[in-house]
């Protein structure tokens, strides 16, 4: 049986697995991304991972290419370069590197890009034209698709929205030391930072205010919100306000049949949705009102992203 | 010989010319749209000005088709929708009303478009792939090009940046009540709502302190800048600054490998460019800097949306 591996390196988590020509994940892992600040111990603790998964069938599979999916990754140059989100710094040639321990056809994508090959191979945009893929995680990303192809930009580089400022430089620093940026707002530590932002704003209780930042969750936030806390809904209200003018100013660059949402912040269901879809439909201009749908990503529902890095390989295998 | 029509409507004039098959508009006219509030009338009026060019020329022509640019046009509808610096609201079918008229074959797409598609044709990005066009008149507008081909959106209404929320939800309206909308800014009409701002912020002595906003205009501002008025050169360069945001931000959506200017705003030459290139690249995130080009149209100096609209149908007859 063909496998592809499929690999989505992550702020927090790196994911693996082993993904068929139908997308879907039949074997899978994750490691925490932090602990590895050296990058050759990251790329052995893969290969590891790797020879363990392909070692777990009990008949013969031909792993035919490997797909990454991860944040600032230029597809063009096989590279990470400048990530906020990561630990390695600079330009990292991770395409070549990896190349000299796994000698397999490899290709790299920015994680939201990846997604968007996978939501059209494999999940809910099979057959749509254009369509936006949002990633929801530590930080935010986008893959974008217009006439029918990926759109990666001049140096591959394309659908790093989570840096697009909001505030005419006047608002949060994302890790990139962008003013207003739009992961400082919506994205899992986004919220998080919200949670703070509406403790100094309100004097009202919450549970919050017995909690460090470093020890907040996003699972805890949503379980507040379902409890009533007062800061907690004011948070949810406040990212997918901010939320809904950013995708209205995105469905003007390229007008998406659809959006689709990806990623930790989307787990928080009904409390961060419900009020996304108003906010959005409100600034959406005239012309576009009532024609932008709101979807949750077809691809696996625990394995979007390796599915998502296992398509740039299947892509060219169909 | 063959030409084509190539019609530019704009919120202040409109423009009629023929156009070879190079580019060059070979006879044109305008006139100023806001005069024709009626719609047939104004279609009489497109009309009589192409019957007077086609009978200027002593040797024979063969009109091969009109192409029409125009803001909030729907390529794929042949309509105009809820066009904000327009006099005809609603959702006016203008091609099939035209079409009655000139029986030609006929093409309509959002102004910046059309430009985008005249730039890949006769002007300076004949040999790119990824670029975007913005065009600075009444309005502000862009046509998007990637992986080479224009993106048009999935209903025909990509690119209209002019209502792209820069300030969440905390800024000046757009003739479409979009509150922060770029094009509340940067546009002629921006410029000058940015003088009425500037001369509220400051106390300096200025020129404009004796003229009536509907009084105006653009060239005075620029001559204002060149003699050192104090209001003028402010209102430079915050409308730089908020279009370095603005294209920064754009850039991270598509990452063009250039960004051309056009329109009424970049005749003020180095008052805006000038502090628009050191905004520009102080705003972009480090993958991007230094890989933008700010670039002017290469299409005809005096009529270059006329031969944007003739790309239209040139674009089929190459």
């Amino acid at each position: 049986m063909d496998l592809v591996i499929g690999i989505d390196i992550g702020g927090t988590k790196t994911k693996i697995g082993l993904v068929d020509k139908e997308g879907s994940c039949l074997v899978h892992s994750y490691f925490r991304t932090k602990e590895y600040a050296d990058f050759n111990e990251f790329l052995n603790k893969i290969k590891s991972e790797i020879d363990k998964h392909a070692h777990s069938f009990d008949h013969d599979i031909n792993l035919i290419g490997c797909g990454i999916g991860a944040p600032n990754a230029s597809s063009k140059n096989g590279t990470l370069e400048h990530a906020a989100n990561l630990k390695w710094k600079g330009v990292v040639p991770i395409l070549s590197l990896l190349n000299e321990k796994i000698n397999l056809p490899l290709r790299i994508m920015n994680d939201a890009s990846a997604a968007a090959l996978g939501e059209m191979l494999f999940g809910n945009a099979k057959n749509m034209t254009d369509f936006i893929v949002m990633t929801l995680g530590t930080g935010l990303g986008a893959g974008i698709v217009a006439n029918g192809q990926l759109i990666e930009g001049y140096d591959g580089f394309a659908g790093e929205l989570g840096h697009t400022d909001m505030t005419i430089g006047d608002g949060r620093l994302t890790g990139l030391n962008v003013r207003g940026g739009l992961e400082a707002y919506v994205s899992a530590t986004g919220l998080k930072r919200t949670i703070l932002y509406m403790m100094s704003k309100y004097m009202n209780d919450s549970r919050f205010r017995g909690i460090a930042f470093n020890d907040l969750h996003g699972e805890d936030i949503t379980k507040a919100a379902e409890e009533g806390d007062f800061i907690a809904l004011k948070a949810f209200d406040y990212t997918a306000k901010i939320f809904g003018m950013a995708l209205a100013n995105f469905t003007a660059f390229t007008q998406p049949e659809a959006i689709f949402l990806m990623g930790g912040l989307v787990n928080s269901g009904k409390w961060i949705l419900e009020p996304l879809e108003r906010y959005f439909e409100d600034y959406l201009i005239e012309v576009y009102k009532g024609k932008v749908k709101l979807l949750r990503s077809g691809l696996p529902e625990k394995t979007p992203a390796i599915s998502g890095a296992a398509a740039l390989i299947w892509q060219n295998h169909k």
